[in-house]
């Protein structure tokens, strides 16, 4: 596996790599049963008697999505685990079983393995998830952990990214651009700020927390079109509800849910904490869309499950309208910035 | 994540950092509809309506399960869904989707990133499987693959390693020791012996082939009491089947299924091919137990299924007896020697 003088991985772009390679599955992509295959956050699988199985998997590396120093086993096991759960249950899906790889190197102390297992058993308990089985291998390399999880929906309360109609409400659960904030504290130990505001943003990036409860009463309620997590950046992610819905989209920057620990840490450092919610990504919020009639009822379905807001941020437009964003001195373009680099895992 | 001063896992030992992380998961091991968690192949999920889900996935890392140099892109990709869907098929289960995660080098070629997507397509193809997703993340470290397979059974087709009865007959599908010579044979690329014979016993150790059809027949009679699939080696998983079923075992040294071509290279190398049989592993053949008045049944059912032979090798004893070796000589204990290493994954 040497590269002398051939095109190599790193130089040829991963959005590029992931078409590339999705070309290659075409064959096998789509079987019996496949209702989602290649190309969503999870896919999914109509298990009969109108049920569905949701799947996913994704991997995190030392170095890449964590710090190389520094990074507590608890952080990595619950976040390896998170990011899946979020996945899974922003189609609606309760999520179920989990299977955890590790690669873990000859010198990873004990007590990092411990606090990985720990943390992924607690968050397990908390979701009323079950863990089911994994494997240990060795690696020369950074440790990683590659979470698979497997989660249950009635055919009827999936939520895919294809649902979004002209006229819908683009609604997002709680604030936006936490993680974001809290990755340029981490960057930035140096910041003067006070204690709860660094641990509160600090955790939105190191301890995300997926929005079960809140999928669940979405889903359950049947009344929204389309819906996904905001992992990459909401400019990002609605671009992939219109992509998927064959429609454009206006986001309304003034009504974007920001937190005042965000506000606060924003004015400290003189930045725009708009841009942390728009381009910042990883809040793992749940992005969605619904006819204006349905908003109240989901708001409250949102509040009774324990999740706080749920907020009108922009509404779904005609195809021929593209990407925009609605700022106080008028419309421009969305840019479409989000967490692109090549360290990200990327589904194909 | 130093390891000044700390226990490390190079230093705990594999099998006793498996119990350690097993112990810390215990809490959310087992919840409702898990039949088989963790401390399987692969787990078994009551799906309803008298079926299962089996699930499992294993990691292969470059330098740990196949060569850092030279290992085709054919090979790693391949054998990387073959693991897989030999722990769920050994179960009775048929395989029927597979997610697939990456980690990649930038300097990993293109073009063996294209050889590991095409193999997987064309044995998904061949395995009637659809490839439903998957993600790409860069490493710094060795590239690897993790294949994670579901397929479905029915209740009460489904085979464990918990079954086996004192008086059954133990039996393999097809050669044991194949996949161990075509490692020699990798590693003493020097040795003089036929192109055919070298291309068959390497290709045993670098394309396993699942033996899915096989297994499918077998667990439709409904005649066999355990199975699994031979990956550690004969001498190691029996002891599984025996641990889960509270058994003893003989094995007939004499009896062991060994090809012309090891026998050949065994000749010519002047070694005992039984050592590879015994020990060597990888050969991801069928082991089974059952009543000796269902063997010709389940011979004919491999046949029909095009898997050639089903060997009876054993007897299933008491537990008071352990686990024996039947030589010329006499009974002697059977060595648990195995692939041990802390390199492969193991499943926790």
């Amino acid at each position: 596996m040497t590269s002398e003088g051939q095109e190599t991985a790193g130089g040829y772009g991963e959005f590029a790599l992931i078409e590339r390679l999705r070309s290659k599955l075409s064959a096998s992509a789509k079987g019996p049963g496949v209702l989602v295959g290649i190309g969503d956050d999870a896919a999914v699988i109509d298990a009969g008697g109108g049920k569905c199985w949701v799947i996913s998997c994704d991997v995190q590396v030392q170095g890449m999505h964590f710090p190389a120093e520094g990074a507590s086993g608890f952080s990595v096991g619950h976040k390896g685990l998170a990011v899946n759960v979020s996945d899974v249950a922003a189609m609606g899906a309760r999520p179920l079983y989990a299977l955890i790889s590790l690669g873990v190197r000859d010198e990873t102390p004990l007590s990092f393995l411990d606090e990985v297992y720990e943390s992924i058993n607690r968050e397990a308990q908390n979701l009323s998830m079950s863990v089911v089985g994994g494997n240990v291998t060795r690696t020369e390399g950074p440790f990683f952990i590659d979470v698979f999880i497997a989660g249950e929906v009635e055919r009827e309360s999936l939520l895919l990214r294809s649902g979004a109609r002209p006229g819908d409400q683009i609604l997002v659960t709680g604030s936006l651009g936490n993680a974001a904030a809290g990755l340029y504290l981490l960057n930035h130990p140096e910041t003067k700020i006070g204690h709860e505001i660094k641990t509160m943003l600090t955790y939105a990036q190191i301890r995300p927390q997926p929005r079960v409860e809140e999928a669940q009463a979405i889903s359950a309620l049947r009344q929204a079109t389309a819906m996904m997590d905001i992992s990459d950046a909401l400019a990002g992610d609605i671009g992939h509800i219109c992509e998927a819905s064959g429609t454009g989209a206006v986001i309304w920057e003034h009504e974007l849910p920001i937190s005042s620990a965000a506000l606060n840490l924003a004015s400290v450092i003189l930045t725009d904490p708009k841009e942390w919610a728009l381009y910042g990504g990883e809040d793992y919020q749940l992005l969605l869309t619904a006819p204006i009639s349905a908003v109240p009822a989901l708001q409250e379905a949102v509040r009774a499950a324990g999740g706080g807001s749920l907020t009108p941020i922009g509404e779904i437009l005609p195809a021929s309208e593209g990407l925009c964003l609605q700022k106080r001195s008028g419309r421009v373009p969305l840019e479409k910035r989000s967490w692109d680099h090549f360290g990200k895992p990327e589904k194909i």
